[in-house]
């Protein structure tokens, strides 16, 4: 795509997403009549749904009574006190604040200094192309997700209309949250990266808190559209929220998904693209201008690490608190509901206090600026903490009136109800019930023990890390054997602290049914994800930091600023290499967290599963019984050899996902080879009197990420939705169950395996072994290359698959509960042939998917051996 | 260790073995009475057993009547016919005619010319490498195996004190089976090759068929010595058989599992070591006499793919075949068990006749000689399942009689009894039930498909492969990440065939209770295992052509054959060269069976494992109800957060031994190199006018490898026995079901990869991209040299990984019922802390193991910096 057309591109689509965004959401949210008026004209109109209306109904949905259900339910319903509801809507408030912090920083941001002209020609090149990226995407994404809402309105199962349009527009909200969280965070690290360039000219201080700031912006988005999302659905759904809660989540992974895997092939491809046409054939430096790919190379750090890891911590933050509210209401009530989002809301406060005291001095090292930073997470730390003790000795009673309208909760109070908690659950106040306020501590403690993790396998201070540097003096081979045998033995240790977390959780617990300690490890998950604002701070300010280098190398006027103030040039260029290794050492520490919180989420949206079998249908929920709930759980067992099937075929989704990503980063990377030799051919570009023309690589970038991105997607979504018909619900089960242990191994593998490479590789070029350029640096190289794709593109995005096929099972649950090949419930004839039908549409696709990206790979094949 | 001891030791070792072997195998299997004295005497003389005895038993174990037990009952029990018996003595006579024919062959390999006295001389180097190696393990090993064997019969739980002993001894027969298959086939291995070696300076038929005649031998002793223990077994101890099958192959899989990790290690140590001084360090050709490691590396292929590979596979026969005939008494009665033994036997007479038919002409080319190969296998199939489906019409019927006296067998005729079987089932004949042979015929067609997978993965023929060696061009990075996918893909493609031929077998038993369902998927292990004895001659004819191949490279005598006869020493170069591509390809298509036959009977034993915890001990296991068994295994369902964490620790374990396996074999190839750095240091070495000492590279070899079992065995053994008692024996069956899912994909992954490594790099010296020399082919050897350790050491290590820590977990599972520290019915107390000693002591000896392994790894380091 041509420079210009980008170049006007870009302002137009972000106006227009804007509108789109602000009147859907609106359309959403707040206009629900009138789109259960467009339910009713759909239904009429809509042959699929006729069919659906068609079939007969479980008789025990027709036996009970129809729900009284109305809208805005909390303000009306008795059960929920006048501070209750006042609570609500301050947290709705520290939403908004969030948001308006999160404003007030952008402008700060936008406002400062934006550098000399030159400085400012990069920056935009940089920009233009990921507004390309992210318009080309939101054209491919767009479709479908209109197309999804729809369907997820017609196959809804339930009887309540009002639920049926409050999944799908609340699918489509979470999405357009999700893409928002993305767009504008990488909008913003394209806009800041040029500031804090322009700021290094001055002062340490001032660049590193711009670089901080840019990242805070996401941070708070995130934690603004989370918190604003997850309550204004509980205000509206009230004790119902189920249905909307699962859409709101889908709509957020799914987009999640698709921005870390389109981000994740793009910035790799570019990587690996420029280095092998440009370190490999042509021997010149990495970001040498001559090279058509470098600005390719920029964007690709701003859509892969900006765009698709905010989305995917987005969509952990949204799932999570969809899990906990979910299981809140089927065990405590709606007090179970209302202290996570309560507690979200005290984190949310404790981000934008920390970030903000996130500060250094205009002369200050790396070495204070990291501290500032760690510093900043322990302080919203002890704020979230004490805050949610504080939060719970005050709200978490529990006294006999609270359970005669809230029956359920009374089997959370196994012996003696919930006078004769044991004293560290009470602190001696009966009544008092404080194990969800440790659980979330338990949250707390597993995402500083999964940075300590990361951090150690992947640092250059520790073992792991100066074991591989020095692999690397007796080659290639031995780096990448010992690198394989870091990241195995780190998801061992990933997984150790995750299983002890849980299994804290489930003792908090001890004695109570399934639902209340499912609930224990989803609030576990709500507790690591508190200081979601300071993560995201903490990692974005990565690439925000390595492309304000990038810029700094490209675009400094060296000559101008020395004569300006002599040292004033190296001095700034010293500064930005600092801040550039205080990003990087944050990004790295925050990775942990990201999959970690895929596999607590998963963990505790299984009870809901079993749940939504147990009772037939998801609007039911609130009325299983513990005994219901145990049968359905036990069919589940891993002893059924339907279920064992499953769950080896789980198994094999994240090794199939992730080799087709291996294999799409290798046939993007093909084309951008091929479009540099092209320009090189140019004898006026390989001299340097002629611009390349950057934005024909930055157009095929977007082009193929785009094009890679739909085998996967079918893999996510498809695979799970063929298991349940075919194999039937505890198959899939299994499914899932599968699909999150070997997940979880997978992605952690990859993420520590390739860190590791990494660090090594600037271990030695910090000038150990002989430094660059030595035998031992090229094989460090070698273990770089092969860990970039491993780490930035099939190992996060492993992360929103995990999570895309559990919120796929789930909304699809009641569909294959009738129409499964299996279940001897579901009565032979036309119902299964439903199922046979939909089981087959997927495994085509899934078969397209393999076939395409097999038949492309022959195609990279024959053109290559025609111009090699 | 010196030479000319090992030569002193290499008879008198062997002669001491075999003797030892015949009288314990005397002494355990036929002098029974004699072991129940000895139990009687140490019950009175030992503390630990007078503990376990004081300890409380289950009420209803007391309230049982007291089982009748008898030696030998099948010979007095009414409900065997004349027939059966006369058909399991046949049975015996078959697998006694098996080792006759093993023997026979032997005989035939021995006689054969055996070259001049320089090629002796090389392989005798080689032969006596590999007999201290055998030496140093027994050594090692032996005391452990007494001390388990202890062990099992102290910790024993059940009541009748002849299968105390029956399960301890039958523990040491399966432990010197195993040990003696490999210990056999490695010593015939290297008798063999030296034989092939003279035979290709006359004939290429000739020495194509002692190659895979010295195959069949290892085939034919583990097809033999495995029936012969499984049909002794039963003829010992009738239906009760179930403790001392458990026994038997515990310790064929502990075996297998030291040959395996220690022959793993020691082979890629060896060849590691031996590439990083020689061709890396020194630039001098593989096998350049001058390189002291030379013939540790040869060795290395003997006790590697020799003998660990046909330990792994015999003890794959075992546990299949233990799996379905425990299987085969909980649900068909005795016809159940009966049918399996038969269908081994018709399986070894497909075997003896097909592998006799495997011949080539003098003049003959590798392709005649690969489907001659084939045409063996082919052969072999056929007669199988013609002869499994002959003898399922005449044996597999079930009348009223029948049902009467085997009451349980009911239940596997769902619908209106035998006689209401579907068409397929029984032929139109009523009471005729041919689901076993059905079963049978999948576990066939599983093993075909398993071999085309592997071999489309691994081949040069195919679009993987080609793919591979094109990367190479592109770089070592390229080829590494291209690799990794295409080994990811392939363990997808793996899961796929062994989850379909599972899924397959569920659905002959559709509508049965689980245990007839798990008879169905051990039948099909034993099917997929049917043709064992030509499996192993395919596998082990591999190594055999290969170090013929570099016997005929350092020994041929160029002068005095051209001299002789002109033209012949090129030709019976050809002829070794061809031998050694045609062995390498009918090893690769037999690595699938390995790894798939682990899953199929993991996932059948997995049904014993329920069925234990239902009835509370082993010997009760005939006296379970179907009700007993759906409420357990309605318990270990994934959604329970304990089975869950011990899912995701189950899944960790594959992921910790292969890392720690690959360490292993860095830290050996170390200590190689220093050595022959050493003895490069001596000019007179250098210069080649002085032998170097290979006895001390190979001695060091032998004791790394054997120092190295430790950790890995510890973490085998110890993780199921602390799980269980840690955590419950629930969270222990998620623990299995976490570590043959993880174990699988792991373990199919690395093995392909490596494969396809190893290939690319063969096509590209076949002069594609430049061949020999070129950029690509390096690129092509970093491929190779990671492929090393995780295809033939790590890899493959995972297959009896899975089964020990299956046989572990039911071996200790009725310890674990009565003394873990979770179930409300084990009391608080002293059974808690003894089960909480327990556990400790399995986590401590498992830091330990890791402890050490990184401690090794930093004595390595220092040594390394401080000579580097």
């Amino acid at each position: 795509m041509n420079r210009r057309i980008l170049q006007r591109l870009g302002p137009r689509v972000r106006r227009t997403y804007l509108a789109v965004l602000l009147l859907l959401f609106g359309l959403a949210a707040f206009w629900q009549p009138l789109s259960l008026r467009l339910a009713a004209a759909v239904e009429r109109a809509e042959p699929a749904a006729a069919v659906s209306a068609a079939l007969p109904r479980e008789p025990s949905a027709a036996a009970e009574p129809a729900h009284a259900f109305q809208f805005f339910s909390p303000f009306t319903d008795a059960r929920f006190s006048r501070v209750e509801l006042a609570a609500l809507l301050m947290v709705l408030a520290v939403a908004i604040a969030g948001l308006l912090y999160a404003l007030m920083l952008a402008r700060q941001v936008r406002r400062a200094d934006s550098g000399t002209p030159k400085m400012q020609e990069i920056a935009a090149a940089v920009r233009e192309g990921a507004n390309s990226y992210m318009a080309a995407q939101f054209r491919r994404i767009g479709p479908l997700i209109i197309i999804i809402t729809v369907l997820l309105a017609v196959t809804y199962t339930g009887a309540e209309s009002a639920f049926r349009w409050g999944r799908a527009s609340a699918f489509l909200v979470g999405a357009l949250f999700s893409w928002c969280v993305g767009f504008v965070g990488m909008r913003l690290a394209t806009v800041g990266n040029l500031r804090v360039a322009a700021a290094a000219r001055h002062s340490y201080g001032e660049a590193m808190q711009l670089g901080y700031r840019t990242g805070t912006v996401t941070g708070m988005l995130t934690d603004g559209l989370g918190l604003l999302g997850g309550t204004a659905i509980f205000l509206i759904y009230g004790i119902n929220a189920y249905e909307a809660l699962l859409g709101f989540g889908f709509g957020g992974t799914l987009l999640a998904l698709f921005m870390r895997v389109g981000g994740g092939i793009y910035t790799k491809a570019a990587d690996v693209g420029a280095d092998l046409v440009g370190k490999i054939e042509k021997d010149i430096p990495e970001d040498d201008p001559r090279n058509a790919a470098t600005i390719a190379d920029n964007v690709g750090d701003n859509v892969g690490d900006c765009a698709g890891m905010a989305a995917d911590i987005f969509e952990s933050y949204e799932v999570t608190i969809v899990a906990a509210m979910i299981l809140g209401m089927a065990s405590f009530g709606h007090k179970g509901v209302v202290f996570p989002l309560l507690v979200r809301g005290i984190g949310v406060l404790g981000s934008i206090i920390s970030t903000y005291t996130v500060k250094a001095g205009p002369n200050d090292t790396s070495d204070t600026a990291l501290k500032s930073v760690h510093r900043g997470f322990w302080i919203g730390s002890v704020i979230s903490v004490a805050g949610f003790f504080l939060l719970g000795l005050a709200y978490l009673r529990f006294d006999a009136a609270y359970l005669a309208t809230n029956p359920m909760a009374a089997a959370g109070f196994p012996v003696g109800g919930p006078a004769a908690l044991p004293f560290w659950a009470n602190f001696g106040s009966a009544g008092l019930d404080l194990r969800p306020a440790w659980t979330c501590l338990i949250g707390v403690f597993l995402a500083v023990a999964l940075n300590k993790v990361t951090s150690y396998y992947t640092h250059t201070a520790h073992a792991p890390v100066l074991g591989l540097a020095k692999a690397c003096t007796t080659g290639h081979a031995t780096n990448i054997i010992q690198g394989i045998a870091v990241g195995y033995e780190s998801t061992v240790a990933a997984i150790l602290v995750i299983g002890g977390a849980i299994l804290l959780s489930v003792m908090c617990y001890t004695g109570t049914p399934p639902m209340f300690i499912a609930y224990g490890v989803a609030m576990a998950g709500i507790g690591m994800l508190t200081l979601t604002g300071n993560t995201i701070s903490m990692d974005v300010f990565g690439p925000v930091a390595d492309n304000a280098n990038g810029i700094g190398e490209m675009g400094y006027d060296k000559a101008a600023m020395e004569a300006n103030q002599p040292g004033s040039y190296k001095r700034a260029r010293q500064i930005l290499a600092d801040l550039d290794a205080v990003g990087n050492t944050t990004k790295a520490e925050t990775k942990g967290i990201a999959i970690g919180s895929a596999v607590i989420a998963a963990v505790s949206l299984f009870s809901s599963f079993i749940a939504v079998i147990a009772v037939g249908s998801e609007d039911r929920i609130g009325l299983m019984t513990v005994e219901q709930y145990m049968r359905e759980a036990g069919r589940l067992t891993v002893a059924a050899p339907s279920v064992f099937v499953g769950f080896l075929l789980g198994g094999a989704v994240p090794f199939l996902f992730s080799g087709m990503l291996l294999r799409a980063v290798g046939r993007a990377a093909f084309f951008i080879v091929k479009e540099c030799r092209l320009q090189f051919q140019d004898p006026a570009i390989w001299q340097g009197t002629k611009k390349p023309d950057y934005g024909r690589v930055v157009g095929i970038c977007t082009e193929t990420a785009q094009k890679e991105l739909i085998g996967p997607g079918f893999l996510a979504i498809g695979a799970p939705i063929m298991v349940g018909f075919l194999l039937g619900p505890y198959a899939l089960g299994g499914f899932l169950a599968g699909t999150i242990l070997v997940g979880q191994l997978l992605a952690v593998f990859m993420a520590n395996a390739g860190g590791a490479w990494d660090n090594a590789k600037k271990h030695i070029e910090d000038g150990h072994y002989g430094g660059k350029g030595s035998e031992a640096h090229k094989a460090a190289v070698t273990g770089d290359t092969v860990g970039d794709p491993l780490k930035d593109t099939a190992g996060p995005a492993i992360n929103p698959l995990i999570k895309v096929m559990n919120m796929v099972s789930l909304l699809t649950l009641g569909l294959v509960l009738r129409f499964n090949l299996v279940s001897p419930s579901a009565t032979s004839g036309s119902p299964r042939l439903i199922g046979a039908i939909a089981a087959l549409v997927c495994a085509a696709a899934i078969a397209w998917a393999v076939w395409t990206s097999k038949r492309e790979s022959e195609d990279v094949e024959a053109q290559g051996t025609a111009k090699v």
